[in-house]
């Protein structure tokens, strides 16, 4: 049987790299398949390059927005196909720590780099038009998640303004009315425990439909 | 004033890298402030490591047709932007080692990765439509131009079947018909020298319009 494709989606410091691996070892003590993956960066060869490429913080400044929109797309491209989906059809529940809301709230709704429908079509043709089963947005103030985060651990896009990451939380509201993915919000200024047992609980709600 | 935007497309062996050092030469000779690049790796940080990723021989069977179209994209849009723009803007003529041309004859005509339009709507987005003044496309027989280069430096791409390449040529002369670019067709069996001449010659046209 194919396996369950859940992403995970929120600003920096919401938590959700904690809440993944949380979930993981809870599906995986339940005797569940799970492949934990990411992006960008979800293979070990060429997306994970592609994810120093878009992360590195000397290229702050250096990387045109329109060519960090096609490395978002090359990397999803190359995970989507090589990794995502042969490990759905081998029954595996994937995990994605982010997935295309990504892209929307950061490429389209703040950087506003190209227009919705140009940034759909790509990302159709790069996901070859598989969307997440379920998504956990875990939600923060950014003004909250950004200081979570250590000073050094900040990648470029971490690295951005305030303002710009005000603008990723209002584009991710904004992608999941528009797109009417099936989400769960999650207030991600609860605690790593009650945050966690909310996942849980729907999660189990997601293997229960036939 | 705005410098010309040269570019030169050819099969693997056409000797288009030799043509392309020869004009620039020719043209510095005559006081030309000449930029001479080449895609992928126009930028000596950012282009250069998507110029590895895709060439590398290690990626052979490894990157997703998908993944190599966006990287090729990814590439054009971060060279035009950064290096070629500033380049014309400030009087250079810019000679061009593969450019757009390339992106139809391998990823369209020959992969058949998307359709031309997917193609040609996303090689806009990426040049800014800008398209050269003037191409020069080297046509050479892929039997020969094969066997021109040494086994140990044919790139992932070089090394695909000979009906692969056979595709690519015959690609070339489909894209120069649609696209209607300004191109010279020149028959790479012919010797340097008098590959050289027709080059300067045509180019010499070229700066003589007004």
């Amino acid at each position: 049987m194919r396996g369950k494709f859940i992403s995970f989606e929120g600003g920096e410091g919401s938590g959700k790299t904690t809440q993944i691996q949380l979930l993981a070892k809870a599906l995986e003590k339940q005797g569940g398949k799970i492949f934990l993956t990411k992006e960008p960066g979800g293979d070990k060869s060429i997306c994970r390059e592609i994810r120093a490429l878009l992360l590195d913080t000397a290229h702050k400044g250096l990387l045109d927005d329109r060519a960090e929109l096609f490395l978002f797309l090359a990397d999803r491209a190359q995970h989507i196909s090589k990794i995502i989906m042969p490990a759905l059809e081998s029954g595996h529940t994937v995990l994605c720590d982010r997935f295309a809301a990504s892209t929307f709230a950061y490429q389209f709704y703040a950087r506003q780099v190209a227009d919705f429908d140009f940034i759909k079509l790509n990302n159709d043709f790069a996901a070859r038009s598989l969307i997440p089963d379920l998504t956990f947005y875990i939600d923060i103030d950014p003004e909250i998640g950004i200081k979570r985060k250590e000073k050094q651990t900040l990648s470029r896009i971490d690295a951005e303004s305030m303002e710009f990451h005000k603008k990723v939380r209002n584009g991710f509201y904004e992608f999941f009315k528009e797109s009417k993915w099936p989400v769960e919000m999650i207030d991600g200024s609860a605690s790593i425990e009650n945050i966690h047992s909310k996942i849980i609980e729907r999660t189990e709600k997601l293997f229960k439909v036939p």
